[in-house]
């Protein structure tokens, strides 16, 4: 069976979102970030990068949560998970995931991890106080140009759909205020409408979804 | 036609040889981004990110590398760009992308883009002095984990080796010692043999592979 390594809260929720919404079968295992699991001998063996989410095959093991998420919506295609019919809807998606992981997320990252990219105190301070500006711009830019609606990609439910999800519920923590972001707001509310995303949250935070 | 929008040096690279390499009919448009032709309103127009590359066509503008990158190979299949008859070395294609996209490019960015994610001089000074270590360190990671040889993905040239000598092109100007790198030495010297990589280079710099 399938291995699938997360960490509650963190950017692994998309995959985990599309493991259950695909109906597969894995075994989630929970990496805790607060005693640095994620840096043991044993969890860099499966994963050098230090990092979750990882999904551990036969085949080997797969990294980045893109990457990840498009496997899924493969494997699993009678799910539906991304407009396979349409290369260019494809190539959409794909964008929509590379902008959330190399734009919005580091964003979101200088916030707490400012010693990936500077050295000094003062750095990383300058970082945080600028993260809900970038983040603030960045959801500007998803609410105006990037969702459909419903759904990311229109009325097609999709794997973009988790990816945002997770996203956008770190946007209060990095003060911004959601209350501008109507479309993302909506979708929010629909997401919280679906048994699997219900599902992956409780795994994530054996609580449910608020 | 296709319109590619590129701009000399920059990550525009990587889709501007797959495009050569697939045998694509495009135009190929300069953007000069001494004169912040990219931040002109006529620019915005097409991509409101404000970067490049971007891909116009009749259905629309795709804009992230590893989007368009994945677009043009699930297009132009009969060039194989990527090996599309399994799903886990497409995965594979896509995490490599993921990396480059959100962890190496976005490590070198601060050498230069400091403003994207501070506000002071102190700490784009502080941010452009780690990246000698920080693009180091993917390196390391490329050259050890990812870069199976001779091409990216083995015996299959991809377009993760149009990914990779973009990138790789950096390491000098960014302060790396490129000698500590065989296999991506190795890498660079095989792709110069490529004629398509021979002509996108010389659409970006004018003058022959060194």
């Amino acid at each position: 069976m399938m291995k699938f390594y997360f960490s509650p809260g963190s950017v692994s929720l998309a995959a985990h979102i599309a493991l259950v919404e695909a109906d597969a079968k894995f075994e989630a295992i929970r990496i805790d970030f607060a005693t640095e699991q994620q840096r043991s001998e044993r969890y860099l063996s499966i994963n050098p990068k230090g990092r979750v989410p990882a999904l551990v095959m036969d085949a080997g093991v797969l990294t980045e949560t893109p990457a990840i998420l498009m496997y899924i919506a493969t494997v699993y295609s009678r799910a539906k998970l991304v407009p396979f019919d349409d290369p260019f809807a494809v190539a959409k998606v794909n964008a929509f995931l590379s902008y959330l992981a190399s734009t919005v997320h580091v964003a979101h990252a200088h916030g707490g991890r400012g010693p990936r990219w500077a050295s000094k105190q003062s750095s990383f301070d300058d970082m945080k106080a600028k993260v809900p500006q970038t983040m603030r711009e960045c959801f500007l830019f998803i609410e105006e140009e990037l969702v459909v609606g419903p759904w990311v990609m229109g009325e097609q439910y999709s794997i973009c759909d988790a990816y945002l999800l997770t996203i956008s519920r770190w946007l209060e923590g990095d003060g911004v205020e959601r209350s501008d972001f109507v479309k993302v707001d909506r979708h929010a509310a629909l997401m919280r409408e679906r048994e699997p995303v219900r599902r992956a949250w409780e795994a994530h935070f054996d609580a449910p979804m608020p």
